[in-house]
């Protein structure tokens, strides 16, 4: 993975050495840095030792207990075939709900039940839906914090439960038995995907390259947090689509805050891209709108299948011809250059590229770390607690309130 | 469709008369605003007449040609079959093209070509890349402005050509035959898309009700759209996912854009949500960061189908059975509810709710047609031309030249 920052770096090391510390501070107390470097062995022994005719994952689980896997998932299916398909329940739309359970043999079917409090409304609405009508203790795997309520309805039930390491989020789970299990499950190599995050942590803490690349880029963020309040990244790969809704959340949920040591609403806005399609949507008003807005492109640097623009030339569309013969592959990176080259022209739109290798497990490993690694780098120097959010529990109170009284 | 505003509505009808007579005079020149009223004759007697052996329509077009398609087809499609699958080639990702193209059965596969100018790069690559393999006339219809060079190329071929109407945009066009064909091909009822499309006509330009509204929101995020510079919709129904994309594309570059009477930037920023999924996502930011985001809350009167929560008790998790014997179509709209209240309570998020009927093609007719007159409107007095994208020529142009040397 390669990292280039099209804007000014600040030149100050004592900032960057009294950041990196903080980092390496926050380290001893927050779980996902330690991830990478997990054992994986029981997760490996429990998915080998799986019943072989079961086809189909269906994971309960919404925000953090969904996003991860569903963009590792989704990155990699286009290129193989997955062991057992995936399927999210992430709604409580009963559309949503009836539609993914009548693509499915429920007999082959095998259910993740992933909350980490054990509470959430919508996992246990929907899991006592299907286990009214199938309740066989077998079919269900629960992963959730120890000792919470879902942990001990599920060791009453006799059903295997997996247990969330301590201090790692929702948003900062994917690396942890909430993202690995169900991705083992569908064949994914799940140790080649640590490899490529404990490569970034490694590059970090070890390497004074990626260091220097990502404590640049978070202190451009932060010191510009308010005239650049939005961050986009524009990824040139349809795979990379469920990736970006993955990084909304952890941007999103981390960096809008009240501030630590203030009252102030302070926050960053993320908007995921995919390239070329949304040159077509999106390219306009970041070209011409406020000036309000970073964007990060991705680029892949090898695609597969190889495939060519056939050499012919059509009747009256012969100006286009200059695309005969051209690989897709570098049509989609030409086309990737030449956006960012005009919007490099237009000087004051912050701009990088981040260049991954291939749609492997690894390079989506490289690519997690990576965002998690500037999500807390950007967090601490905003003053804001990246790690909570506190802000979405006013919603449930009043839900709560309102399902208390429709019940009386 | 019901509106409703939790903001201040300004109080001068001079400004309000102005803004109306000024979309009177536009919808003179500007196609969008008689669409409702086209006669679907032609395309009706085109989908009787088409072969009962073609399962599959593969849309070939980017963007406008396009999001306005997938937004009804994917709304509707999982409360009633597709008479024909429709798929879409929006990327020059080789994966994505050889994935799409290994779903279907090339024989029982129609592909319907849309590029408005014609010389779309994306469109005309792949359909070079079709066309080499498969260049019978009979298996292609094209959709494009009349004179264009692909429309003379399919002349030549000796295929059936729509024409897009005069002055309608892209993001504009999915009521014209863009977006009309492919979803009558799919079994879409087309004359009760345009149906709900008139309905809001008729009741913006005859009916002072919802015209008033749609004025006074208008007036709202143009007078502040420094302060609220993003605009989200929070869509309480899995449904409208890509009703949101269509959104995005709408809003953004009809309104991301250089001031008509000054050389300011100047946009206001999109944002698609989908409830309760990003309760779990972009919630917190919106409550705690930075507040400069106005919220529109898309509510269901009707979910289909009617699933309850069962009513058991499960040992450790009876906190929770207040949910039980809850219908999850209530529970949905109660979550929604929760979280406007929750909103409201901070009184500095501007919020609005619209609530539409059902998952229906009316309905979908009417939301479409609803955002389109918005536009127009902010696009007025925000002093922006909402019909032109000059800002993502420069890319093209840089592109053309990559192509132009990496032949030479």
């Amino acid at each position: 993975m390669k990292n280039r920052l099209y804007f000014d770096r600040l030149d100050n090391e004592l900032i960057k050495d009294d950041l990196f510390n903080k980092i390496k501070l926050e380290r001893e107390n927050i779980g996902y840095y330690t991830l990478p470097k997990q054992n994986i062995y029981e997760i490996l022994e429990f998915v080998n030792d799986f019943d072989i005719n079961i086809e189909n994952i269906m994971v309960l689980g919404i925000g953090g207990s969904s996003l991860g896997a569903k963009a590792v998932y989704e990155f990699l299916k286009p290129i193989q075939k997955p062991k057992r398909n995936l399927f999210f329940f992430e709604s409580t739309d009963p559309l949503n709900i009836s539609t993914l359970l009548n693509q499915v043999d429920i007999k082959k079917t095998h259910f993740l039940v992933i909350s980490k409090s054990g509470g959430t409304v919508e996992t246990i609405s929907i899991f006592k839906y299907i286990f009214a009508q199938n309740s066989d203790a077998k079919n269900y795997t629960f992963i959730t914090d120890i000792g919470s309520n879902l942990d001990k309805f599920a060791q009453d039930l006799g059903s295997k439960v997996f247990y969330l390491p301590p201090n790692v989020g929702g948003r900062f789970s994917v690396l942890s038995v909430v993202g690995l299990i169900p991705l083992a499950l569908s064949g994914i190599d799940i140790q080649a995907l640590l490899n490529g995050a404990k490569k970034i942590n490694k590059s970090f803490f070890e390497n004074r390259k990626l260091r220097d690349t990502l404590i640049d880029k978070a202190l451009f963020y932060a010191k510009n947090h308010e005239r650049y309040s939005i961050n986009c990244i524009f990824a040139y790969s349809e795979s990379l689509k469920y990736f970006t809704e993955w990084f909304v959340q952890l941007w999103g949920e981390s960096l809008g805050k009240k501030q630590r040591h203030s009252i102030a609403n302070i926050g960053l806005t993320p908007i995921g891209l995919i390239g070329p399609k949304d040159q077509h949507s999106f390219l306009q008003l970041i070209m011409e709108g406020k000036r309000d807005k970073t964007v990060t492109f991705i680029k892949l640097k090898k695609f597969t299948p190889k495939m060519k623009i056939p050499n012919i030339s059509l009747p009256h569309l012969e100006s286009l011809d200059t695309l005969n013969s051209i690989d897709f592959h570098k049509l989609i990176n030409m086309q990737c250059d030449s956006v960012k080259e005009a919007l490099l022209n237009e000087k004051e739109i912050p701009i990088d590229e981040i260049v991954i290798s291939a749609v492997d497990a690894k390079s989506i490993g490289e690519l997690i770390y990576y965002y998690e690694l500037l999500t807390s780098l950007v967090g601490e120097l905003l003053d804001v607690n990246t790690y909570n959010q506190p802000g979405v529990e006013a919603g449930k109170i009043i839900l709560k309130e309102k399902l208390n009284s429709s019940n009386s």
